[in-house]
């Protein structure tokens, strides 16, 4: 059957049927009391979202342009900055860091582990001089499905009192607690095609006190991607350019949709769909990617062996309309990615593994008992 | 009656319902040859509708967004640049190119007047060293409803042989004839709540050859706006970052709307709904802001006198829902305008003119003979 499709990729994840039909109402003018009265909504259930009394503004972007307007509104050129690097974002975070003339220090960990904090505790501690500016760090890596340690690494660079953390939280904001003034992270940016229900096409950041302070100083070059400019707007229910009021009207939505459901429910399922995905790979006698001690809320990655998972994704699509998501740069047909994130059900774990079952035997790998792997996913849920 | 808006602001525009039911589809990932083909398509009618064989580039990001591109992506710090500034949009582009430490010369007339390109020939005669390196052009002031002579100033650019031609054409493209190859433009940016009949939330930019080779020694730090990784891409079917899913699925309907239209009837089409808008407010005996002779074809300005156009706004918004535009920053309240521009037919000029003529009268003012202003209108139409 066509035209039935699953999305099981970190992105675009599954948008709610309320969320759709909002997108495909006729636009309203942007310039209007009845669009600021929806962004101020928002503004609050985004703040709500991130933990956070101070700003969350909202970008005609990616989740690229997200983290690039993150970075480039607090420093200058040729200031020190710690980049990890884990996986095809860490890597991209690096190459803007370059691109705005940055001094850039890689902390590099081979695809598939996480960073290790005592290594920027070791770093920031020897900076005596105060020089490092921001420490940039992915919190869930799209590309390979590791969490990384943020809240330990957020602790050694509080201990150094200098410098920002600069967060990309594309794939766990709204999949896992983070509560931003807790925290105290300065900088988070993420993106609509995730945690957020709607489709791809804005980009949300987070800014604290101290990062506006660094702002006032910072020197790169920016106007599109100019927070203050939209801070400014934001104080007055409005916005610095012509805002996609289509997508901020979805995204009214589907906020309320969070909100009816709660933080709390919201990590808590998102850690439950994580831990069946894990229990039913384990289940079918495929190795994991992550260890369970790092395994991001919002993908796990699979890396099957005498079984290529590039097969395995198209069969998925073809019999059963499901997309898988592959692996990327190195880890092509290496891995294949299960996306449970954002507007995804307990029943769309069952349905993704029990397909992924037959896809296996029909491919010829029979090393699991037929019904092993959903009934895993099963005891998580009864548990 | 309620939800039952029209929109007559130049942008965003109204919405056919093919598109807005293109847009409510649950998304597809955008790594799949499902996407590829539809971006293949999307590109080949964006060539079209530029009329160039060369690059279009469609990026997520505003208007605003895409005139950034356009500007940063051919040029390096300290680069001479003369910015053309009678509107709002000009003066933009004058922050812009400051903001990335260009070396710029604004070329100023009066909001409500055309540039001169008298004065564009002479300086760019003067500069027998070459050192101007771009001219940067606003096509159609969407703040005043100015029409730029585009044609003659680029006659005067290429004649300097140098510096590139990067032209605002946010409010033109896909409403007035802009052959990009045969006048030889080498960057045009625009964006999708336009002429191109959806919401807002992409942003284009066409590059010339000449442009990709200024490209190639281009100094001023990019990454999301880096127009090369988006060629490198849409020359495999694909975009760097997440793209915006489902406003690509709802321009692969419109422009295949634009398509079975033909350039030649939109452009006369958008010509028919100027002339009936200008015939019909000269009716009414209402002031036109700009002089007939460089009327923009998107977007009719009008200046009443004795009584304020925001009263006429409000009113037209609350007795007809039908939403105008007002004026901006120094204009404000002393113009309002009047959007004709993408998804618009003759009988909206009508209802709206009908409309308008109502909430004269309503307001006080009484000098026309009523239904002077349809009439005139319905003349055009006629003709």
């Amino acid at each position: 059957m066509n035209d039935k499709l699953m999305l099981m990729i970190p992105g675009p994840t599954p948008v709610p049927e309320a969320a759709l039909l909002a997108l495909a109402k006729h636009p309203i003018g942007h310039r209007t009391g009845e669009f600021s009265n929806i962004l101020a909504e928002v503004t609050e259930n985004l703040k709500w979202l991130h933990q956070t009394q101070s700003d969350v503004l909202m970008l005609n972007v990616s989740g690229t342009g997200a983290v690039e307007a993150g970075i480039i509104n607090f420093l200058s050129p040729g200031d020190r900055v710690l980049v990890g690097s884990n996986g095809k974002f860490g890597e991209r975070w690096v190459e803007i860091s370059q691109a705005y003339g940055l001094n850039v220090e890689e902390v590099k960990v081979e695809w598939g582990k996480p960073l290790d904090p005592e290594v920027f505790a070791q770093k920031l501690q020897a900076d005596t001089q105060k020089e490092i500016k921001a420490v940039i760090i992915t919190h869930s890596e799209t590309s390979t499905g590791v969490l990384n340690d943020l809240e330990t690494i957020n602790r050694h660079v509080k201990e150094h009192g200098e410098a920002l953390i600069i967060v990309d939280a594309v794939t766990s904001l709204g999949a896992f607690n983070l509560p931003v003034d807790t925290w105290g992270l300065d900088v988070v940016a993420s993106g609509s095609q995730k945690g957020y229900m709607i489709p791809p096409g804005l980009g949300f950041v987070s800014v604290s006190p101290k990062a506006w302070e660094a702002y006032k100083t910072a020197k790169l070059p920016k106007y599109y991607l100019d927070l203050g400019k939209y801070r400014k707007a934001a104080a007055k229910n409005t916005t610095p350019f012509t805002p996609p009021v289509n997508m901020i009207v979805a995204l009214h939505t589907t906020l309320r949709i969070m909100k009816e459901e709660g933080l709390e429910s919201i990590f808590t399922r998102h850690e439950r769909l994580k831990n069946a995905t894990r229990a039913a790979v384990k289940g079918l006698n495929l190795p994991l990617f992550a260890a369970d001690s790092y395994a991001s809320p919002a993908i796990t990655a699979v890396a099957p062996q005498g079984i290529e998972p590039d097969k395995i994704r198209s069969f998925m699509k073809k019999r059963f309309d499901i997309a898988l998501a592959g692996g990327q740069d190195h880890l092509s047909n290496k891995i294949f990615r299960i996306g449970h994130l954002g507007f995804v059900s307990d029943r769309d774990i069952l349905s993704c593994i029990a397909s992924l079952e037959v896809t296996l035997r029909e491919l010829g790998y029979e090393d699991f008992t037929p019904g092993s792997g959903v009934a895993a996913a099963a005891k998580v849920f009864t548990d």
